[in-house]
């Protein structure tokens, strides 16, 4: 799954300087940063909603497709702050270990 | 960036089963389904007033640090509920037809 | 502005049997409760934005019309699920010991 | 219930110069006004958890609580943007037409 989030921030950003009646990430910078915020508050409430019936149904097609939306619409607002996955990514790293230090330190050998 | 989703997802999967003394993620699933939604919805408000800070001050921390707030705690609901940030990944490669170099490869041919 | 919560309340169970392609309250019950539960959270985050704005500004217009879009999308809540206001009110007055002085004073007598 | 929520804001409003130590509501506006509205997102979080369990158990009490909640830190949020219900109620009177007909045309009598 490694690149994707890469890709699309490049994607996004293309689509930055896209026709706003042509691209839906240029139409929600066009209306401004509230806007983004708005759908990033959205998204969250149904994925909290797909989650909880999920729960019930066991079935987590709604969940997935929503948590996507999520992340969708919080890489949006990222890219209006001029920002990218890559400092989130970082910043989990950083917290969790998880930059791959052994992994490089053992291949530095 | 690319594999420190990957990895975070099989330090949730292994803390799931720890002492929910000890670990901050075993606690939240001996809380159940709810806490967890409670954690993602808290850390959505506190992503979007960080952003109208950040566009207020241009100090734009804040903003990375909620941001990853909302991710970590997305992938604890996502683990929760026997998925992974992989099915999130690949429904938002999917639906950007970012899934692969192959493929494009080909179709370059 | 003591009785139109009541009065509001009542239009809201009116409306509840309404035709839903001429009521919008009609419409929401339609359409079910996640889709009330999404409105709810929805003017959430607008009011957050709202009030962030009016720190800013000092225009409060806004939030005062999004805390009311608010309260009244958790009203069709509560209606949707047989209750009404007077059981929030009353909660608050039992909290807050607001339950009325001149009753408890002409019991006293 | 009329009342309620006038004498509620009253309450709030005496507590606003309270001690911080003593007094809930002093100790959130000390905490500035991100922290309040942090705790409307919040509460907002939770009666969409609490109406989603109600749908399922048919248990309410839960929502009707998380609703007060809801509320309550709504009127700190209006009472730190020196705003109180009156605004909000008015406002949703004028939309509904609800603002006392009756009322006054006894008066005009």
């Amino acid at each position: 799954m490694s690149d994707v989030l890469e890709r699309l921030a490049q994607v996004l950003e293309a689509r930055k300087e896209a026709d706003p009646d042509k691209s839906y990430v240029a139409s929600l910078h066009a209306r401004g940063l509230n806007k983004i915020l708005e759908k990033v508050g959205e998204e969250c409430t149904e994925t909290l909603l797909a989650a909880k019936d999920a729960e019930q149904s066991g079935d987590t097609r709604e969940v997935v497709y929503e948590t996507a939306d999520l992340w969708f619409h919080s890489m949006v607002m990222l890219s209006s702050l001029g920002l990218g996955p890559k400092e989130v990514i970082d910043e989990l790293a950083r917290r969790f270990d998880l930059s791959g230090l052994e992994e490089k330190a053992s291949r530095d050998k």
